[in-house]
């Protein structure tokens, strides 16, 4: 077994038992270190009433390789996932249009539920990597300095806190504010790890902690636009509502609904609008009125009643863009995926960048003979500019899946792009697939993409230099062809 | 007496006791508003040993018109600032020269003792406008919505704390990690205000309350450089060693070294460089020869003995710059100063923007007829805009002041600058001028600048097709000559 540091076993502290932080903990466990997961949250397996922030996601290339590593892509992937291979454009006059992720290769992306996955890793991690996992403990201090980690119970939290509000009732899509004031009776716990992990999300607490740490470069961006979570339930006989091989978009401009098909034969809806627009709509005729207009498809698989119940039952969340660096505390403590770099979800590639870090901070560590701070040095050297460059990507389709993807240039240059990349597909490789269908670095991507588009713009030059030579001849002969007659 | 929301006397804490502090709560108190200020070092009048994060700042008009608000104007910049015209370039041939700041109008900045503007500000607060304060309260944890404050007390912070590092000792320039675990004896104080003001600065925790809640923007960036504060002794007949009336500037490309002068006839002199840089100084003679290959004329005046133990004593500080929006939480909280808008150091504005937010939001309170909380949230609304363009151009002056003020382009571009200035002064106001000399909105003062260079550059086209119309005259002229000689 290679270990870091010629084989030292690591006692490991994995904070947030999400996709991530189990994922994580496998890849430790799997190199025989000792992990201790603590999650702050109650069991994902044994709460019925968990609400994540958001129920499916797409699993594409990275997010498969970062689960073959610990053997869970065939269990995971083959057989939990739904595969979708296209676009479903879905127009205000009720037309559709598929516009297929991969034409040459014919490659898909994954529907995948995020409960079952978080579940599957989690038993994985207790019992094929001996991961220790420690539920509804909130990290609350970290001393980076001795590797000391102080946590909180929960039952002490919600009976003990003199007043406020119910921290655990919050803190699933939102931390609230800080909570500080501690009664004596409230238990602590503490914990000691030569690496701590940090996979405890957007809001992590160990990013927090490391941000009050000298040269800290923090940003943190909230978006105009929210969302809100509907569905589409299986039909009378049990069916999909719509072909399920694609993710169904309906853009609209400055708004856009998706569905992504699950398990069970239901869609999970999101409506992405500006907060202000879902402030807007009140009552239940405003809300049938808008649907009417603007997704009168959807609206109809949907069902009025469901609609304005799931509709009003929850505020819709926020969207937010995380990046910072560095990702370490010199050999003592790292963050990785959403803690490190939490990206609005239009790219489709928050999952599968954390997936991502797993894969990649495990092979740093254990397959270049680096010392451990060596190692983590150098992920916090090139994962951030990576990770920043999928962060802007996500921003851009932002703009690009619920607008631009409906309009004629988007759609030629898709067009433009699966030609060279049928002609090259080595050397052309369009900007969506090089992100999801393959593993090239983020900000290779970008620069890739700026490439394609010089290329095209000498190639357009050319074409219209060529197209004015042809004119010119014409015009030339034109000319000899009337002097010839004129003399 | 004309209070906000017609007439209603507030209950008013305001976090912090630096300069925006200690501002900002002598225009609370002369409004009438009951003012509780509380600071988390001890009282600066007191501690002979405070040690801020620089030791004189330069103050220019906005920062005077907020001092005239309360009265302070005359007796702090008159009788205390020592004005600063021009700029004074030492070059390493040890030639000199002056750039100054308004060539036109001959205004100057003023340079200031933090200590002693500290005290004067605190004073006032307490005698002049009955705000009561409260030193060595540590702000812990608000309840923003019925607006409770929770404080610790140092003298069990620092009597208490099981371990780890003393809080104070580390936090005038760095606030260390969190301290969460608090042990049973520990002293807690609760307070309440219907209104909070976040003066705190940098690391402010009111900010960071804040930034827990939905929606909130925020940044903060390290730059690669940090500064360490050296000082030039008077001469032996109690003389400035240089010329007091400029601030004195070293540019070196990739560092620099600036002095300011103080009352007792010493210079405060900082040097700024890359961190890397300060860390490769690690023995006296290569930091002697450094400033004899660099700064041979300073060396001088500093002294080799005094310049090492300066220089080893104390570790560089590091230079940061936030940015966030909003600023307001409803009508509960507001931040102002540094913990609204760090900025770096380069363009002398960060203590002016700091007072002109006190002038701003008391203005915006009381002389608008507006609610509390519509007061707030235009502050809001329209000083993150400016507070974000100082942090740019701060940023920006950054490169400025070390490497371009030695350039010959900049300086032509001054001269241009100051020609069309004399020629419309009221229409054409260089960009340093507009920042410093006059009360313009921020941005409007960069868009400013962008409309300049937009109309020099027409003007140099103007003038290149002039010129070149004058070479094709004279060609054809040649041609003409040319042509009749031939036939």
């Amino acid at each position: 077994m290679e270990n870091t540091e010629n084989g030292k076993k690591l006692r490991v502290a994995i904070i947030g038992g999400g996709l991530v932080g189990s994922l994580s903990a496998c890849y430790f466990g799997k190199r025989g270190h000792e992990v201790h997961l603590y999650e702050y949250r109650k069991d994902i397996r044994k709460d019925e009433l968990a609400r994540g922030r958001s129920i499916n996601l797409a699993l594409s290339t990275r997010g498969r390789r970062a689960l073959a590593g610990v053997g869970l892509e065939d269990k995971l992937v083959s057989h939990h996932g739904l595969p979708m291979y296209a676009r479903m454009l879905h127009m205000t006059d009720g037309s559709t249009r598929a516009v297929p992720y991969d034409p040459v290769n014919n490659q898909c992306i994954y529907s995948v539920g995020r409960r079952h996955l978080n579940q599957s890793l989690l038993d994985e991690a207790e019992d094929s990597y001996n991961v220790q996992t420690y539920f509804e403990h909130k990290l609350i201090n970290i001393d980076f300095e001795d590797g000391k980690l102080y946590f909180r119970r929960p039952a002490c939290i919600r009976n003990c806190y003199p007043s406020g509000p119910d921290y655990w009732a919050l803190s699933t899509s939102y931390p609230g504010p800080e909570q500080t004031y501690w009664p004596d009776k409230a238990e602590l716990i503490e914990a000691q790890a030569d690496l701590i992990v940090g996979a405890d999300g957007a809001f992590s607490t160990v990013r927090r902690l490391m941000s009050r740490r000298p040269l800290f470069n923090y940003s943190q961006q909230y978006i105009e636009h929210g969302y809100l979570e509907l569905s589409i339930p299986p039909t009378e006989d049990n069916q999909f509502a719509m072909e399920s091989e694609y993710l169904h978009i309906w853009p609209r401009g400055s708004f856009m609904l998706i569905a992504l098909p699950n398990q069970d034969k239901s869609w999970t809806v999101t409506l992405f609008m500006s907060h202000q627009q879902f402030k807007s709509i009140t009552k239940s005729d405003q809300l049938l009125e808008f649907f009417k207009t603007n997704f009168p498809d959807a609206l109809k698989l949907i069902g009025e009643d469901r609609l304005v119940k799931d509709f009003f039952q929850y505020d819709s969340s926020s969207l937010l863009s995380v990046k910072c660096s560095p990702y370490n505390v010199g050999s003592r403590a790292v963050i990785i995926g959403d803690a490190a770099h939490a990206m609005v979800p239009f790219y489709g590639q928050g999952m599968n960048a954390g997936f991502e870090d797993c894969y990649l901070l495990d092979d740093l560590l254990h397959n270049h003979g680096l010392s451990l701070e060596d190692a983590l040095e150098a992920f916090s050297k090139t994962r951030p500019i990576n990770a920043h460059a999928i962060c802007d990507l996500a921003m851009y389709n932002y703009v690009e899946m619920r607008d631009l993807v409906a309009r004629s240039t988007f759609l030629w240059r898709k067009k433009l792009d699966t030609l060279l990349y049928t002609l090259a597909p080595s050397k052309w490789i369009p900007l969506y697939n090089s992100v999801t269908f393959s593993h090239m670095d983020y900000s290779k991507c970008i620069s890739n993409r700026a490439m394609q588009d010089k290329a095209l713009k000498r190639m357009l030059l050319a074409a219209a230099v060529g197209g004015l030579g042809i004119v010119i001849a014409v015009w030339q002969k034109t000319i000899r062809t009337y002097l010839g007659r004129k003399l």
